[in-house]
């Protein structure tokens, strides 16, 4: 197992108010937080993500323990130095193929305003209280589970933590990934949410497919080449994305792109593509787009974006998904009033 | 290797004109044909196409032997008891990743009147005549090969072998596969031509993403699955294919998908998106749309076709391809004029 440790302000320690898992389906990150909700110290795993730690398992059976063994590597030891801390988690630990399968809650949701009703895991820690995933019964339904938190996350950090009103404005929050997700907000309610499968498909595409073979990797990103990609997924959106793909290889037979350039052309194709599918919702939205999610990544949709005149502001969840989750933590009652007086949550 | 021979008219053999190739790159087909481009034998083999042939070959090296040899295993019995025969071979065997590279032509271009100008391949049985694929220089440019003589093949029986005059009627062409293709016909001439990665993503999606994860193979077609994609593409058709995806998975976790539909109503998503992404060619033609390949297949895209009010008609593209290489050889002068004349092609 390999654990990024954060930077540690032991110092501070001693004010942690708060264990933050952001628990996914290939990796953990855990943060201790203090009573404010700001990161003390913090830790990844690629190795603990559900997928990993439930790999084996038999449907039915008991996995509790494999759960505890999890915690314990990635934070046994603030666990053992704060016993009586509460433990919260967002993300796919709380789905079917989790370890708690936690009800989805309707959207619309203010998940700032609500009060959520946490799923518990009783754990030799104490119980660990599970953040619900949302559901958008549309004619195409829609699911999410831990991206909930970061889209709160998102709006707590460009409402000022709270201390700006927040209007009734319409504004997008866009969480590029494997399963990119779109949500539609009215001030900080989210009204509706659609997923694009545009991570997963760029690595199906680079990895599995007859475009990618001839693709050779390289460091520099080929910026021309994913312009071009958004370029052409833009004027001809109507075409559909299986109807640009082969352009990937047509374009380099006939010498207009190189193979060190497949891959961002590929990039600009999906992002493109993805941009325009959710064009309704940001011709009717005149506030700068929040993209949250790896900042690389967050670029490459700035700049398609910009393509059709649509401004955005990258926020890193990494910052504020620890933040949302004693957002939610406070809302539950986990959290005690004042520092002064701590109750046990032992289950 | 596998060779599936097909029904052998051993009486007619002795009136064999042509021996004509579909050479792709996963399948190598053989065709026995007489003077009037009737089939007379036939056998196909998965193990011997340009992939499996160059196998491990250096680029630049010499891979005439290969040919040859794959030549041998799957009808070298044809040439050696008709040693004068034409050859003639379309696919990415005149590819650079073939044998021999023969240039594209640019459409328009009717292969129906076009004489075509032949690539050539010396062997030890005499020259290979290869068939160039064509070229579309369009914004988004495309290429075939292997296509066109399929595509040359479905009109010749769509116009009754040339007895009906083709009008200058705007036509569609459709070869359902890996890669579809759909030509756009002015009567014989093909005006323009594009490429949708419609098999390669349902295989990609299937076998590798996390949608075909759950899913349970079925003998049984699950049309109604089917036809729900095919509807939601319909519809939904702005959204892009990659916000459309993940519905295969929030369907299923709504209830509303068994397991064992997801392939189904994943291919229906896909060929309901590619004929919504080729909505401006079927307005504009009020003829049947021909669809060329595998009978299964093409009934899917008649039924996604039905649901725009389009007509089409199925093709056997095994049928109709070794009368087309017959229609080929003869414009270039590889066939005799009369059957008592025959000319010694060996190089």
């Amino acid at each position: 197992m390999v654990i990024d440790a954060g930077i540690t302000e032991s110092d501070e320690a001693s004010n942690a108010g708060l264990v933050s898992l952001d628990w996914g389906t290939t990796s953990l990150r855990a943060y201790l937080v203090d009573d404010s909700g700001r990161t003390l110290d913090q830790r990844s795993s690629s190795t603990l993500g559900v997928m990993a730690v439930t790999a084996g398992v038999l449907p039915g059976s008991a996995t509790t323990s494999r759960f505890e063994d999890a915690l314990e590597q990635i934070c046994g030891d603030w666990l053992r130095a704060h016993p009586d801390l509460p433990i919260v988690a967002c993300g796919m630990v709380g789905s079917d193929q989790g370890w708690v399968n936690v009800d989805y809650l309707p959207v619309p949701l203010s998940m700032v305003e609500a009060k959520l009703s946490l799923g518990v895991a009783a754990t030799r820690f104490g119980p660990v209280h599970i953040v619900p995933g949302l559901m958008d019964v549309a004619t195409i339904p829609d699911v999410m589970r831990g991206e909930e938190t970061q889209i709160l996350g998102a709006i707590l950090a460009a409402d000022g933590n709270g201390r700006n009103a927040a209007s009734g404005a319409t504004r997008l929050v866009a969480l590029p990934g494997t399963h990119t997700k779109w949500a539609r907000m009215s001030g900080t309610e989210i009204v509706a949410f659609t997923t694009f499968l545009t991570g997963e498909l760029f690595a199906l595409l680079t990895e599995h497919s007859i475009l990618g073979r001839p693709a050779q990797r390289s460091d520099e990103t080929d910026w021309a080449a994913f312009d071009t990609g958004v370029r052409l997924a833009n004027q001809h959106h109507r075409k559909g994305l299986s109807g640009l793909l082969f352009s990937a290889r047509s374009l380099m037979l006939t010498g207009r792109l190189s193979a060190s350039g497949i891959h961002d052309y590929l990039s600009g194709l999906l992002i493109g593509s993805e941009v325009q599918g959710v064009q309704s919702w940001w011709e009717a939205c005149d506030q700068p787009i929040l993209l949250c999610g790896n900042p690389p990544l967050c670029q490459r949709y700035a700049r398609a974006l910009r393509t059709v005149n649509r401004a955005s502001a990258c926020i890193d969840p990494g910052v504020v998904t620890p933040r949302a989750l004693h957002h939610i933590a406070t809302g539950a009652d986990l959290l005690p009033h004042n520092c002064t007086v701590k109750a046990n949550h032992h289950g």
